[in-house]
């Protein structure tokens, strides 16, 4: 049986060369960053120039690198201390955020710290610029917090345009870029940006080891309280494996990101035209059939109602040798409905997946895939 | 030139069967645990049999164990969110706690969310328990952060007596396991604590990647907001590698640990009678010179003043191949004077240097580091 994984917007497997460039720092490079002898003088200066090669691909200043446990630490350093460090009162958000995101408001609503306006999203989980541009008329100094893409449904904000609304009204301007980070280029010298976070595992990095950008002129608290590492703004003794494997995966990413884009895209473009072709009544959730308006990682597919697969359809796949999802992989062993889906109102009588791509798959898998779900949803035809 | 890394209880050179146990995780296991089919599942499967694993050794139960990027996130969850789930107002410690517990305490004072006491430590850095038991007594439901063993001195505090006390007035005890954690066997079914902490790289685990104890009855809202991940203890995608790699060393250590414990006591015992027998004027701070009473793996060494010595003592060694360390190793960079000589009144004339000690370490290592030591201090005799 064939072993598909189509599951990278959950996690990707570790390119070979992030392996290597991480093993000397476990093997003989032990020393403490911090330690000013020459055990930690070799580390730290590891860590410095992977700080840089990070500032560099992004074209931000080193100074604005900060490390982290992931792609959820950084939401929430950037969240909880952005609204601390500029005593901010009010935050717009989404309600297809991730919950790394959504939590994370929600509770500083709940304490009273913050009020918290979530966006209307159509259909499609596009956000409502109008209503954006009316509540940060009458919230000025507001924290806005939108994703650049979303996870499971592939829907990408624009976030040049948030961004500039944000600054007109002065409000600080997060954003989750977990998902595109190192499948698109970010310019944020460029971008209107304060805050953006990246999560290695998500391109071919470590789990458990990320990064926060925060621009310059928006400096805030630290989150976690220690010892004086990433100068003053996160306490711990370094991660610093996971820190050579970032920034080593993301300039892998951006060494090849064209190459690879149009890969995946091919990927994905055959498993829609396969996916109409086989499967009558196949639909497709968000935007994510829309090849140049979507994450060209992501495909969210609604199939047609089926009593042998409703219910049942990942687990049939599973058995298949498929990996894929239901939702964001961010529920504990139990699958649980969708927030994003019922937020943008899914049919809730069809079964949706998510397959999403990356790099290491083939147009035989994608094929695979397509001659497996043939045959679940033949049964009944 | 011999190499020698005398700074042990900065961090600590990695096993080769740690490093074997992380691999597959790095290769070929690469799902995320909490995705439903099979990729996924191994790896969960993976997680749950670390922290089984954890938990059997401190004899506590997995549901108390909970997954962290280090040490210092565990201290800051323990402070941070025991003292907001439970309400507390009021919380002691200590002066000579490291930064991990004293910088998150005073922030939380400063907010105003808690009032901070400090215990008085005397001239060896054990704290006053008359003074603690009066404090209890006058605020009670406090928060007790205290560590187990001085991460630069050496001083044990008496875990037993203070959670005792704790317990008596209602107290929620933490307790800064750090530098213990891997060298002692706690026992935590009997032991009086209500949290714990550890930094896998303490005990030749990995970087970044530790994990908090909190007792049943004691439960704490999570610290970093997000998936489901821990028990909904802790958002974030699991540093899959981290956690495999920390569950492996204490399981290590702990099959070890007597035979550890005094090929280490060895080393320190010849360390202090060599440098008794051969730098004259020599003395030591806090309880490190007594083997038996002290974090067997710390010497802190005061040395007799020395006009080619002052200040330049550890980028003598250096030059001589021996790491070793000032104070803690948390100070990105820049040799700032340590907080715990300071409040313990160490003599300002006198150059401390830290040697901390470990499995890895032989007695010639102490025998070179003596002869270069005699030279630097014979230069003026
Ligand atoms: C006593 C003590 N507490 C906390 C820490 C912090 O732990 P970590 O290095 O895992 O962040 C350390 C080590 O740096 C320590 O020695
Ligand atoms: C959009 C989004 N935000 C945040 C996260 C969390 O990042 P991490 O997995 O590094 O904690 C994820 C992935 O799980 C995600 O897809």
């Amino acid at each position: 049986m064939m072993k598909v994984y189509f599951d990278n917007a959950a996690t990707t497997a570790m390119d070979d060369q992030v392996i290597e460039a991480m093993l000397p720092f476990m093997k003989s490079h032990f020393g403490n960053p911090s330690s000013v002898h020459s055990h930690g003088r070799e580390v730290r200066s590891a860590i410095e120039k992977s700080r840089k090669k990070v500032a560099e691909l992004l074209n931000a200043s080193p100074s604005e690198i900060f490390f982290t446990s992931g792609g959820t630490e950084a939401d929430n350093t950037a969240l909880v201390c952005g609204i601390d460090t500029h005593e901010i009162t009010h935050a717009i958000s989404s309600p297809i955020e991730h919950h790394a995101v959504l939590h994370t408001l929600e509770v500083l609503a709940q304490k009273g710290k913050i009020k918290l306006s979530l966006l209307d999203v159509d259909h499609q989980g596009n956000i409502d610029y109008d209503q954006l541009t009316t509540l940060l008329k009458a919230n000025p100094k507001s924290l806005v917090s939108l994703m650049h893409a979303n996870n499971e449904i592939g829907t990408l904000n624009d976030l040049e345009r948030i961004g500039t609304l944000a600054k007109e009204y002065g409000a600080f301007f997060h954003s989750d870029t977990v998902q595109t980070m190192g499948h698109y280029r970010h310019d944020l010298k460029n971008l209107p940006v304060d805050a953006i976070v990246a999560g290695g595992h998500k391109f071919h990095g470590p789990k458990g080891a990320g990064f926060l950008y925060v621009r310059k002129d928006k400096k805030i608290h630290p989150f976690i309280h220690g010892g004086a590492q990433e100068r003053n703004m996160r306490g711990g003794t370094e991660n610093v494996i996971g820190i050579i494997g970032v920034a080593k995966a993301l300039e892998l990413a951006y060494e090849h990101m064209e190459e690879h884009q149009s890969q995946i895209r091919s990927l994905k473009a055959r498993f829609i035209e396969k996916l109409r072709a086989e499967i009558p009544g196949v639909e497709f959730n968000g935007m994510s059939e829309n090849i140049d308006q979507s994450l060209y990682t992501v495909l969210n597919v609604s199939l047609p109602p089926s009593e042998s697969n409703s219910g049942m359809l990942l687990f049939n796949l599973d058995l298949a040798g498929i990996s894929a999802s239901g939702g964001s992989a961010c529920s504990s062993g139990a699958t649980v409905g969708s927030h994003v889906l019922r937020a943008i109102g899914a049919k809730a009588d069809r079964d949706s997946v998510r397959f999403s791509f990356s790099r290491f798959n083939s147009l035989q898998e994608v094929d695979y895939t397509i001659e497996r779900l043939k045959e679940l949803y033949s049964v009944e035809a």
